[in-house]
């Protein structure tokens, strides 16, 4: 296997001879991936363990005879699946993206999907090019659970209150400083975050859906956005708290981490307004 | 843990002297259980064989302090799900089918869930009982696969003709001998089996649904049907050729069978008309 560099590409080949034609130049290939993240330690690549990036990039390398790193719009934690993760790479030119697309769908197995592939601009990064990131989260919200989703939705039992969810989301909108709602980061990392959707749908038949989309978001933000939601949904809270809670930039003063099951990377939004 | 015999309890308890009262006489206790069939080796109970009748049965003894026998309206087999599946079992007079549903959904994890439980009449048996089962399948048409549907549904990337499935379906309804659709039975078993309802439904975005009801099914019945099908609206057979299918009863006259995965106990009917 040769390592692919996409910048040295661009000053000399140091593929091996009969590679060289095709290594000659480099393309940016986008991709949309959906996985089931149940069984993966999440998207990001980590050595010994079985992640999504790892899946696919170890994929890759096989079709496309070169190491291959990916970039990614939202490194979705353990457990947490996409149906709308992009992700970005350099590959050799002359790479057919629907050719990849067939390769990987039959490498990967049914838990990771190839939805499509495309040749994207010069400069094109997955996460650095991303305008918007939209997660949906859903609640089943019945006295008996259901197993066919048990592995896309959090069970809750007690009866949750649709409208107190409802005006519990709103106030989320707009740019505000999430502190309370994020796991910390680095010294000095900002957790402003611009959301500018955040909206409960009833689905019918206990299947509650919590739909936010922000510029970005910070670890953990939409589990922890759901769980206090939830928490003013079942009465243990006032919708109204909201508010003081965003205030107080304190982790201590929203709610619990919602499980990761029933997050999902929706879709992400680009410059070119495509998903 | 003592064995609880309904026909013996009714000539004397054997139970200890402190549950002879609650033993005294004995109740059916009939329930309806969903799961997700991926990871058992079917319903049945199997001696070191993880399977759905093993699982329920043995969480009802913890909870009854008694053995339990469950009869099942439809044995399913390994990697196949159920929504309406109906069991039956004696239980101590006096238990309570509220607490059981409560007791058995927190005892039993995500896989399989009680959706309800009930007095049944004297002589009520899950299996015996039932008038008709009705089983779903579903098919995933579409180019590319699903990982949020990988285990609940047949992904079929080539073409399928939704109108010759339909066509296909047809001359299923009505008595006729399936031999050709039947792994074969113990010697003399009849493959005889009345057909109520035979439908391919298409709900959009390449998902298809294939619904069909029987008096009862004989051994992978519904699985030969549908790789039939499939195989007619893929082009593959005329579906001109089910009638002739039928008549030859020879299993080597239909085609493969459909995996497990795309299939689902859907609902199962008695007397008194409820699933």
């Amino acid at each position: 296997m040769t390592l692919f560099d996409p910048a040295a590409e661009l000053g000399g080949s140091l593929a091996p001879k009969e590679n060289s034609s095709a290594h000659s130049n480099s393309v940016i290939i986008r991709m949309t991936v959906a996985y089931d993240g149940t069984d993966f330690h999440g998207f990001a690549q980590q050595r010994n363990q079985r992640t999504v990036a790892g899946e696919i990039s170890g994929a890759l390398s096989k079709v496309l005879r070169a190491e291959i790193t990916l970039a990614c719009a939202g490194r979705t934690d353990a457990g947490v699946h996409a149906w709308g993760q992009v992700v970005s790479f350099g590959a050799p030119d002359g790479t057919d993206p629907a050719m990849l697309v067939e390769r990987l769908n039959r490498m990967l197995g049914s838990e990771i999907a190839v939805r499509d592939a495309s040749i994207a601009p010069l400069g094109f990064d997955a996460r650095h090019s991303a305008r918007a990131r939209t997660y949906r989260y859903t609640v089943l919200n019945r006295s008996t659970p259901d197993p066919s989703m048990a592995r896309s939705a959090w069970w809750v039992p007690e009866p949750i209150d649709i409208h107190a969810l409802q005006l519990a989301a709103t106030p989320f909108i707009g740019e505000h400083d999430f502190a309370s709602f994020c796991r910390k980061g680095p010294e000095g990392s900002t957790t402003v975050r611009r959301v500018l959707e955040s909206e409960w749908h009833d689905l019918g038949d206990g299947v509650l859906r919590y739909q936010v989309k922000a510029t970005a978001f910070c670890w953990q933000m939409v589990r922890a956005l759901v769980g206090t939601q939830v928490e003013a949904g079942r009465g243990k809270r006032k919708a109204g708290e909201i508010l003081s809670i965003l205030r107080a930039m304190d982790r201590a003063a929203a709610g619990q981490l919602a499980p990761p099951h029933g997050l999902s990377l929706w879709r992400v939004d680009y410059e070119d307004a495509s998903s």
